[in-house]
């Protein structure tokens, strides 16, 4: 269940705005059992988002998520490179105008004003592929859109984090959670001193060689001559939880023996079980 | 003068890291007046790291910065990667494995260890394609390296945020302004409230029309119905500096008063010019 990435906005690519729609969007798809193969963050150009796309389609994700370019401004292309990309034309959505028209009739009752327009900044918004079916902004204006193309089924989301989160946890984690199944993903942690990368090296090898399925990732938190890494031990399973469980501690235990045993220290351990169950807690999985 | 970033780390693509060296690398390569085309996130992942590079290579960037993937442990596949994709094969360098050395006779001075040893783990980051020049890391292990390819300069750099950071501002920074030139890039922002992004989105694409080569880009920090925006104006120039700061600064007074004259209000503005200058006082740009 591969899934593909993709942010566009000039602001990510001057340095601007960190990408944390990709991680949250990343953190939320690898806890739901899916895997993320690649993130892309390209400019607000059409042909060159219709070019990455295809590019996409080609590798055959199940799901590819974009998110920004949806607005009412000029350099809201997201839309356009779609169409280029699927040859699917644009077209005002009767659906997503609606969608909107309704929000602005509420906006301009919220903010006094007399009267309200559907400019083209705002019918931009509702003017979507033809193959594309809206998806409500359950916080914002512009509507999200699907895609079913090929093998694949493209979202494209608001950049606005609040309006991407509200729209996927909506309209695309049912169906995520529909394709992955009932996955369990359990991460324990350790957080280490005293022994160096290099010298650790060679340890986890070990570890994973004697306890296959699992991953070990070492993060230097601190330098070389100072270390203090955190070491992440995962397992994702599909059904036997209590079989992925014991793995990763005995992992964990190996670990932290073999650790003790070249000089380290474990400063703490963290050990959770079934993260997905407490992750979205205010969304019930 | 195109710039494609690379990260690679399966951390990045779960959602654990946010990937702030991408961002920090954006910043600095867009004020020294090179344009970052493109960010692309993968996993440790030979095959994958390979066919990506001959991608990136295809497009014919004038730099591709990777980071990631240099460190000792099982996971850090990116040398071999790149070794693939441009049919260089791996090889024990000598200055690399001096600058190793270097080090860890150091650290185990530091650490009060009696022996150093040239492990295998330590052995693998000198183990770089035979065609790359390895780059000194000043504050941490593993070195960096730079290989000119075809049209192309490829930087592979540790992912560790601080050993990225010193290796770029030694050995890349100065590589960069030579290419780029003097360039200088000013911007101005301001924070408006009181008008809708779809009632400004017409207003700045008037503004853009009167001020050729100006960019402006709005970025909602509210919501639709409660706006707040930042409206980011911006010039990049090669040589006539006094030019731009009054396109930015007469395309700053334009908005406000359109803004203004619409029922919006001007928060804050912020005038800043020749960034760059007082962008990296540590390093004397």
């Amino acid at each position: 269940m591969k899934v593909e990435i993709v942010a566009i906005g000039n602001e990510l690519l001057i340095g601007k705005t960190l990408n944390t729609n990709a991680s949250w969007l990343a953190k939320r798809i690898t806890f739901l059992g899916l895997t993320v193969t690649r993130i892309t963050v390209i400019r607000d150009d059409v042909s060159g988002i219709a070019t990455l796309l295809r590019e996409i389609l080609a590798r055959d994700p199940t799901f590819i998520i974009i998110t920004g370019g949806l607005g009412p401004t000029f350099d809201d292309r997201t839309f356009e490179g779609i169409s280029e990309a699927i040859n699917s034309p644009l077209n005002v959505d009767a659906k997503a105008i609606t969608m909107i028209r309704e929000k602005y009739i509420r906006y301009a009752q919220k903010l006094g004003r007399e009267k309200f327009k559907l400019t083209p900044a705002r019918v931009k918004m509702a003017t979507i592929p033809t193959r594309a079916e809206p998806l409500p902004n359950p916080v914002g204006t512009a509507p999200g859109i699907c895609i079913h193309y090929e093998n694949s089924i493209i979202y494209a989301l608001p950049g606005v984090p609040s309006e991407m989160k509200a729209i996927f946890e909506e309209s695309i984690i049912p169906v995520l959670r529909e394709t992955a199944g009932n996955l369990s993903f359990y991460e324990s942690s350790l957080l280490v001193t005293g022994i160096m990368e290099s010298e650790l090296a060679p340890l986890i090898d070990q570890v994973m060689r004697d306890t296959s399925h699992i991953y070990i990732k070492s993060h230097p938190l601190g330098a070389e001559d100072t270390p203090k890494i955190e070491l992440h031990i995962t397992m994702a399973t599909t059904k036997q939880t209590e079989f992925a469980r014991a793995r990763v501690e005995k992992a964990s235990t190996q670990l932290i023996g073999i650790i003790q045993a070249h000089g380290g220290k474990i400063l703490t351990t963290r050990q959770l079980e079934q993260i997905a169950e407490t992750f979205f807690p205010s969304y019930n999985i």
